[in-house]
C-alpha cells in the first residue's frame, strides 16, 4: 500500500510531537507500506515569519512573502527526516522544487496544475520514508508560491491522486467529521463516512475540518481521504464519492457566525438591477451567499443578502458609492448580527419534506427565520446570532443525529 | 557597472540593520549601477537551526543538514527585498534553485561547478536589484548543498565571475585588511590592497577576513575583491593579482593560536616512514601544517608537526593506534601550548634576507623558536603560545608595517 499522511503545523510544534508522528508513520512503514508524509510549517513559525516581514514591509509583495514562508515547510520537513533517521528508518525530505510541485503563478493562492512524482517514486522503490513540504509549489519561472487557506491538505491530495496513492489520511486534532460541532451540540457524533458533496457544504458553511479546495480535488480525481486525529488510533471519517445506501437523510447541522445581512432597499423595479447590484460587489472580490428579493408596495424591490461579516464595511462602502448613481434605491442597511444554521445530507436529494422538518424544527424551539435557501442537499435559514445555538441543538435533535 | 556585494550574518540580524544594508545598496543604484546582493543567514539563526537539529539528532545526516539551514539565507533574502520595495525600489529575492547554483554533492562542504546566470541578468534587466542566498547550492539531483566555512563569500565572488562584475565587494565588520591583528598589534594599519597570494598565506593563518576558497576562485577567475567595512564608507581593502611596485617587502603579520605540534620520536630511519605516518592522518581527513625531520643519535629520526588544535586529540589516537604496528617509534607526544606568527609578502619573492629579519626580530624579544616553515611569501615560526603577542609585535616593528 501507497499512504499519504499529512500532518498540521500543530502536530509538529515541538520535538516531542516531532518524534510522534515519527513513529505514527514509521509504525505504518514497518508493516511494509510505502509511506508519503505531507508537512505543514511548525506550530506558529508561519505567524512568527508574517509579523517579521510586516514589521519590515507593511505591504509586503506576494511574490516575496511566499518566499519567505516557504521556509516554514521545509524546516519543518528537514527535522521530520532527522528524526526519523534517529529513530533508525531512511527518510528523505523533498520541497516544492525537489517535487516539481507546479503551480499557477498566483502568489499566496496558487493552483497546482502538475506533479513530477518522478522523485517521489525514486525514493519510495529506495525504501525511504518521503517527507514533503505541504502548502507550497513553484510557478513556470521557478518562483515560490503557497497555495493558501487549506494549502497543506490540497498538497496531500494532489499527492496521492499523482501516485495513486491507496489511502490520504488528513490528520487533524479532532477524531474526524461531526454531525455537528461538539462544542455547541453536546450529543454530536463523529460520522464514520460523508461525501465530498456533503464535505463541500459543510466546509463551505464553516463546520469545515477540510478545506473546499482539497475536497474538490478528492472529488475530482476521486481521492478518498479519511480524516482522524493525531492523538489517537481511531478510526476518523472516510470522505468518499458514495456512502452506505442506508444513510441517514441528513449528515450533519453547521453554524457560522461570520456572516452579515446587507438590505438594499427601495430599488427601481427593472430588469438589470440585481446584475448591477452584485457586478459591484463582483468587482471587489466580495462573495455573496444568500439573496432574497421581495417585491415593495410602491413598485419598488428589496434586495437582502448575507456576505462574510468581516468583508461586510467593505461592502457598504461600495454598495454607498453607487447609492444615488447607478443603484438608485431608498436605502442600504446593514445586520451585523446574524447566523446561518444548515442541515446538509446527500440523502435530502430524494427526500421531500426535508426543508419542512427544518422550519418546524425552528418553530418549536421558538427560533426566527429571517432568509431560507436551499440546494439539492442543503437547507440553510438565516436567524438571529443570538439563537444559534438553540436552533443548532433543535436540528440536530430533529432529524435524529444523535442516536447512533 | 555591475556591482555584487555580500553581507554577513551580522549585517542582516535585526530589521534596523537589514534597512541599513538595504539604503546602501540603494545608494549604488541610484547611481545608475546594476546591483547583486549576496546574503548570509541572519545573525544566530543558523546556530539556532543547528541546535534544533542536534536536538532532534545528535548526528544528524548532513543532506538533511543543509536542506534545514539554506532556510536561513532564504528569511534573509526575501526580508531584505521587502525591504528594499519598502524604501520605493523593486528588488528580488532567488535561491539557489533560482540562480541554478550548481554544487558537488558534499553536503555541508559542497564546491561550486557552474551557475546559470540568465535569471540574474534579466532580474537586473528589469532594474531590480536582485538578492541571492549565499552559502548553499544545489546538486545535480536537485539536493540543496552547503558550501562550508565562508560559502557566502565564495557565493558572492562565483557570482562576480558569472556574471563577469565591475566589482564585488565583500562587507565585513572591520575596514579591511590589516597588517596584523589590531587587537594584538596596536599600531596594525589598513592595508590599501594586497595580492590574492597574500591574502590566501594570511587566510590559512588564521588572520584572514576571507576564506580561502573564496580567495582561490577569485584569483582563478581574475574577480577583484574589495574587503570593506558595512559600518563606514571607507575605502577598504582591494584584493588582485598584482600590487604597486613599490609596494612592501612584507604585507602582514598573522599569528595563530589554534595549532598543536605533535612530535613522533625514534621513528626507524627508513625509505616510506613519513609517507605511512600522514598517509593515516590524510585518511582521516587531519591536515598537516609545519613539518619538521631530524635525525636521532641511534639511527632513528623523529619527526615533529603541526595540526590545527582541535584534530589534535584525534590526530594523537589514530598515531598511538598504528604505533607499535606499521609506525613503530618510541613514543609521541602532544603540545598544545604553541602558536604560529608568520610574515606575509609578495614582495619577499625576490628579496633575501626576510627571514634572518624575521629570526632577528624573535631574538631580539627574546622569543625560542621551535620550528621554522617558509614558502615563496611566507615566513612561519612555530613558537611557545604564552610568547604570540610579543612575537607579533616584534615582526611588526621589525617589518616596519606601522609606518604608513
Amino acid at each position: 500500500m501507497l499512504i499519504v499522511k499529512k500532518f498540521g503545523g500543530t502536530s509538529v510544534a515541538d520535538k516531542e510531537r516531532i518524534f510522534h508522528v515519527a513513529e505514527r508513520c514509521i509504525e505504518e512503514y514497518r508493516k511494509g507500506n510505502q509511506v508519503v508524509v505531507v508537512l505543514s510549517a511548525m506550530g506558529k513559525l508561519t505567524d512568527e515569519l508574517i509579523a517579521m516581514a510586516k514589521d519590515i514591509n507593511p505591504n509586503p509583495s506576494k511574490r516575496e512573502m511566499d518566499m519567505l514562508l516557504t521556509t516554514g515547510e521545509q524546516t519543518s520537513v528537514s527535522l521530520m527526516a532527522m528524526a526519523m533517521d534517529a529513530l533508525g528508518v531512511a527518510a528523505v525530505s523533498l520541497n516544492a522544487f525537489q517535487v516539481a510541485m507546479h503551480t499557477t503563478s498566483d502568489y499566496s493562492n496558487a493552483r497546482l496544475l502538475k506533479i513530477d512524482a518522478e522523485r517521489i517514486r525514486m525514493e519510495l522503490d529506495q525504501r525511504k520514508i518521503v517527507i514533503i513540504t505541504g502548502f507550497q509549489g513553484v510557478d513556470r519561472n521557478d518562483n515560490y508560491t503557497t497555495l493558501g487557506r487549506g494549502g497543506s491538505d490540497t498538497t496531500a491530495v494532489a499527492l496521492a491522486a499523482a501516485l495513486r496513492a491507496d489511502a490520504c489520511e488528513i490528520y487533524t486534532d479532532v477524531d474526524g467529521v461531526y454531525t455537528a460541532d461538539p462544542r455547541v451540540v453536546k450529543t454530536a457524533r463523529k460520522l464514520d463516512e460523508i461525501t465530498y458533496d456533503e464535505m463541500l457544504e459543510l466546509a463551505s458553511l464553516g463546520a469545515g475540518v477540510l478545506h473546499n479546495r482539497c475536497v474538490e480535488l478528492a472529488k475530482k480525481y476521486g481521492v478518498q481521504i479519511v480524516v482522524r486525529s493525531s492523538l489517537n488510533n481511531h478510526e476518523g471519517t472516510i470522505v468518499k464519492e458514495n456512502v452506505d445506501m442506508e444513510k441517514m437523510l441528513v449528515s450533519g447541522v453547521a453554524g457560522d457566525k461570520n456572516a452579515a445581512r446587507i438590505a438594499v432597499v427601495g430599488l427601481e423595479d427593472q430588469p438589470g438591477v440585481a446584475f448591477k447590484l452584485f457586478n459591484h460587489l463582483a468587482n471587489h472580490n466580495i462573495n455573496v451567499d444568500v439573496i432574497l428579493q421581495s417585491v415593495g408596495r410602491d413598485g419598488t424591490k428589496d434586495i437582502s443578502f448575507t456576505v462574510d461579516r468581516e468583508v461586510a464595511d467593505e461592502a457598504m462602502e461600495i454598495l454607498e458609492r453607487h447609492r444615488k448613481t447607478s443603484l438608485k434605491c431608498q436605502s442600504i442597511n446593514l445586520d451585523k448580527s446574524i447566523a446561518k444554521v444548515s442541515v446538509v445530507g446527500a440523502g435530502m436529494v430524494s427526500n421531500a419534506g426535508v426543508a419542512a422538518r427544518m422550519f418546524e424544527a425552528m418553530y418549536d424551539a421558538n427560533v426566527n427565520i429571517r432568509m431560507i435557501s436551499t440546494s439539492e442537499i442543503k437547507v440553510t435559514v438565516i436567524i438571529d446570532e443570538k439563537n444559534l445555538e438553540r436552533a443548532m441543538n433543535a436540528a440536530h435533535e430533529a432529524f435524529n443525529l444523535g442516536a447512533k
